[in-house]
């Protein structure tokens, strides 16, 4: 007796093989997947059933960057050049706004926001990360999630000579409370934290084996500073004070020069692609496609709502897929394919859970969505991961499971107070709109 | 007495001061729209009232660039080169399958898309052209829409020397039918069409007074192929034979060098921006921001369904505003507020529209569009611009009005059997699918 079977739609498992089983069959027990393929003669057994009629079930989605506190400052300030947008707009509005309560309601926001289109995991780097640890333990999402180390005063740790350990004690404390929570070190950036602050870091996540993330290679002003600074690339910088090995991941990458991508190769790190953050922010353009030349592990991230403006991955799919392809002039490059594995089981091996999710195989957690394709942009479906990453939007996804509970079902989210959440953002965005 | 009044919402007239009426009101009479502005002490009399709960009211968005009945190939081949994507897919796939029966499946299909998504106006370039015609009169769209003229045989054209012939009879047929329905020549691009025939297809919409559409400087290949055989680029090469003009609406125009920007300005043609199929094929970038500073009016576009492969202009603004930033590395460059233009006044500039539609002012047709911002990934509401551009989807589009009719409200639309048409255009698929 099986808790669900799932029938009647096309299975797009991401397995090896990337294995697509049309009127496939999904069996889930004890919020693991039991069984994945063609269907069989008669339905087995189960307490429910799911009837896709005819939509696409694909494994959740892995978010591999965010900060989703910064729900509550989405579309606050656009179109600005990097510094002012940080230095004029985002840095103060953190300064006056960013408290645990503020940080707890954008959280919430932001779970509901990639539950209802389709993301299960996320990893986040932020302050005050307790909050957004609550909120996906409330919301029921997966995370590795990391409080952020930086050597300015920050929301919540205010003396920047205290940011180890405080997130010393952030660790500890979010080690035991649950396996979907894992706890991570999110320190900054090589531009805002000391060589000690990182190795610091560093030498903690590796004691408490958790992942060490931190934004590298953003913009080419951060690529020229180092290198005028210090004689290196900035990956090259965190590769000489040792930092870079498999459990760390680095977000943007998107200056990375050949040697770059030889230090990456070697030492197993991970790298999380923001494709919108650094087309709106003009940072400029990753070389993706030499990273999964190299067997580098890429995700991909939406970045936090304050500068992409959503947390919708099947949007940064698509946009990913047709910004490598117009910035090398081949449209082979990025396909379909590719686009999907780097949104679910790529990221997955990026927070170092590929043996627990990103695929639908036997032994994995029941972590999946359904794509509803009865609709007139998804019509007709000639090749469903075409679909995915070129028609498909956040919005078409209307059931998600996570460890074989539903958390939403025909588009609603199922025990969450959805409009609740939206208003408390809405009433506090009205305080911060006033400074 | 108003048919309509709309209230309670904010209002993006997209006028020429670009004004926004946070709580504002629309008075509606006749189709048209009698006032637009700031509410009044009381609610003026109406027909009918439409309460905005607080979302965004905008003009109907205008899509420069289509396919429409290439939606029955939507998905049906992607990630290829475009050569091997037309000659191996869409040429053999069209010419198999498109007839005037299929034609029709298709354009209704797509009518249900844009209406849906928010487009209240097309420009269409096909062939059964009449078939667009008639789905666009059923579903209430309006549209610009172009015969297809090309020196091969073609659907419903199989002799090639008939082809103008062809395409007066049609101009003929619908210059008289719906004030709607604008019928136009569309010239498929000067690699396909002799001298002769464009000089004639020009003549012959210059003789009518309708809009004359070519594709130009779309790939390299095509810049550089033109080059060496005719010493000019396409651009000056459509200008040597004369015919640019402003009633020319030049589709991509990715490949284009400085003289050919002079040429454009000095001609006052008009151009089509289609950021997803330029990379999604892998064409180029089209210099759009020097198009805008010399006063080249620019219209986005989502070319056809099977190139793109959705008919969303609202992911049209997103991915344009995106890709300009970073390609030039510039983040201030089409900031939202260029973007909603290019996607509505500039839109309907390019058709020669722009005194019937495009923004909401008093006098224009009432062919408007609203956003529900009810969601979590709309919410909070800082800037209802930077919104419509950066989060905004086309499922968020609750309610469609074209000239004073409710087309679609509350995300159902009115008198259209939805079900029907996708049902159709996926029986036709299987068939498709089997060559």
């Amino acid at each position: 007796m099986y808790d669900y079977v799932i029938h009647n739609g096309t299975i797009v498992s991401v397995d090896e093989n990337f294995s697509i089983f049309e009127d496939g069959l999904i069996c889930v027990l004890e919020g693991k997947i039991s069984y994945v393929g063609k269907k069989k003669d008669s339905l087995p057994k189960a307490r429910n059933y799911l009837d896709l009629n005819g939509s696409i079930v694909m494994p959740g989605l892995i978010n591999t960057h965010s900060h989703i506190p910064m729900t509550i400052f989405r579309g606050l300030a656009d179109d600005l050049p990097l510094m002012t947008w940080l230095n004029e707009h985002i840095f103060p509005a953190e300064a006056t706004h960013i408290r645990p309560e503020t940080a707890r309601k954008g959280s919430l926001l932001g779970c509901i926001e990639m539950l209802s289109s389709g993301t299960t995991t996320v990893c986040d780097g932020y302050f005050h990360e307790d909050e957004a640890c609550n909120a996906l333990f409330e919301t029921g999402l997966k995370g590795v999630l990391g409080q952020g180390v930086i050597d300015f005063p920050a929301p919540g740790v205010p003396d920047p000579s205290k940011n180890i350990e405080y997130v010393a004690d952030y660790l500890d404390k979010w080690l035991t409370i649950s396996p979907k929570i894992k706890p991570s070190v999110f320190c900054h950036s090589p531009y805002t934290c000391s060589e000690n602050t990182i190795r610091k870091a560093k030498e903690l996540a590796q004691s408490k084996g958790v992942l060490f993330q931190i934004h590298v290679s953003e913009t080419k002003f951060e690529f020229d500073n180092m290198v005028k600074e210090n004689g290196k690339s900035p990956i090259s910088y965190l590769d000489s004070i040792g930092v870079l090995d498999k459990m760390t991941l680095l977000h943007h990458c998107t200056w990375t020069n050949e040697k770059d991508i030889d230090i990456l190769k070697r030492s197993n790190a991970k790298i999380s692609h923001n494709a919108s953050s650094n087309m709106k922010l003009a940072s400029g353009v990753a070389p993706v496609t030499s990273f999964l030349e190299e067997g580098i592990v890429t995700g991909l991230g939406t970045d936090g709502p304050a500068s992409n403006n959503t947390l919708d991955l099947f949007l940064e799919m698509n946009i990913a897929a047709k910004l490598h392809k117009v910035s090398s002039l081949d449209p082979t490059l990025l396909n379909a394919e590719e686009m999907v594995k780097m949104a679910t089981i790529n990221g997955a091996k990026a927070l170092g859970l590929d043996l627990e999710t990103g695929s639908l195989e036997v032994g994995k957690c029941a972590d999946m969505i359904v794509i509803d394709t009865n609709k007139p942009h998804l019509t007709p479906v000639y090749n469903p991961v075409s679909h995915l990453v070129y028609a498909v939007k956040g919005s078409d996804v209307s059931t998600v499971m996570i460890d074989g509970k539903l958390k939403m079902e025909n588009n609603e989210l199922k025990g969450i107070d959805s409009e609740k959440i939206m208003q408390d953002v809405s009433e506090l965005s009205k305080i911060i709109k006033n400074g």
